[in-house]
């Protein structure tokens, strides 16, 4: 259980935001902007990079989250594909431009000093727009927050994958939202 | 100049504010939660969270704006009790329970996993709530996630320190907004 009395039993970042509604929807906000918004990064390829990021913070819950959504999202139905980024991205079978901002998220997720420019230019030659790259750093940066978030505050999670796999068609579909509160 | 072309020469996060106003409203939403609603930690000992964490992650744009700010709240108006909370937060004139909350807030910028249940209990004990340990690791988290993206893109940052102590009145009235957004 959670290292403070969050007065539910929801599972890792649901039971935080069931304890702050008001730092949930403002969390929510930024999830729904960088993951769901119109983009020319696909759903799929920017729950790739969320999913990354959690599992260099080693973040249980994030990865599982965002691995089945991402998973969801490219009809990686058996998770073999978000297996492979995680284990190791530059033998996976995606773009040679999501490996050049996979390499940039990886970077900021060590911190913001280790992007430097050559990783920005890597990534403009394989045809990254600044606003993809952008929103790389904002995803990556955002994992990190939500991965301390949930581990700093010593969250529970549930360790069968089937239970992530099933919630991600909700995510698909609705956004990201706390729990009790209506989709819109 | 930053990484990408943000089509403005505004310093830090607000170079990028300006660049991308979505991403800007919903991370200032975040900001305006954690840091200025009502809450038992005056402002003044939230934005030394802030200030410390973005010290830690040696963020300048960062340390300096929330810096300014927590002194403005602190009456701190030589900066010296925001150097010394920097330098070695133990010996500074404040609270047990601001230290143990900084502690907290150390692990947490190193990665959720550092944070054990004793800092927890150790908090507990100098007299701090849940929701104050919940507020503490949440703005821990979401500086790592703000001190990111704002090194990550290779933003630039104003090196007189003046410039920000004279900004700082101004977020302590109006609270967090974007390059141009009506104060509301």
């Amino acid at each position: 259980m959670a290292y403070i009395d969050l007065k539910n039993e929801l599972p890792g970042i649901r039971g935080l935001m069931a304890y702050d509604q008001q730092a949930a929807d403002a969390l929510n906000g930024i999830a729904n902007v960088l993951l769901c918004r119109e983009s020319s990064l696909t759903k799929g390829e920017r729950e790739m990079i969320a999913t990354y990021v959690s599992s260099l913070n080693d973040c249980f819950f994030c990865q599982s989250v965002h691995g089945a959504v991402a998973s969801a999202h490219l009809e990686d139905s058996d998770g073999e594909l978000i297996k492979q980024v995680k284990s190791n991205f530059t033998e996976a079978p995606i773009s040679a431009k999501m490996k050049a901002l996979l390499e940039i998220a990886g970077r900021v997720q060590r911190g913001g000093k280790m992007v430097e420019h050559r990783q920005i230019l890597d990534a403009i030659a394989e045809g990254a727009t600044d606003q993809e790259i952008h929103d790389t750093v904002l995803i990556a940066a955002a994992f990190c927050m939500f991965n301390r978030y949930v581990d700093g505050l010593g969250t529970w999670a549930p360790s069968d994958q089937q239970i992530y796999k099933d919630r991600a068609p909700w995510i698909v579909e609705g956004g990201y939202t706390r729990p009790g509160q209506n989709i819109k």
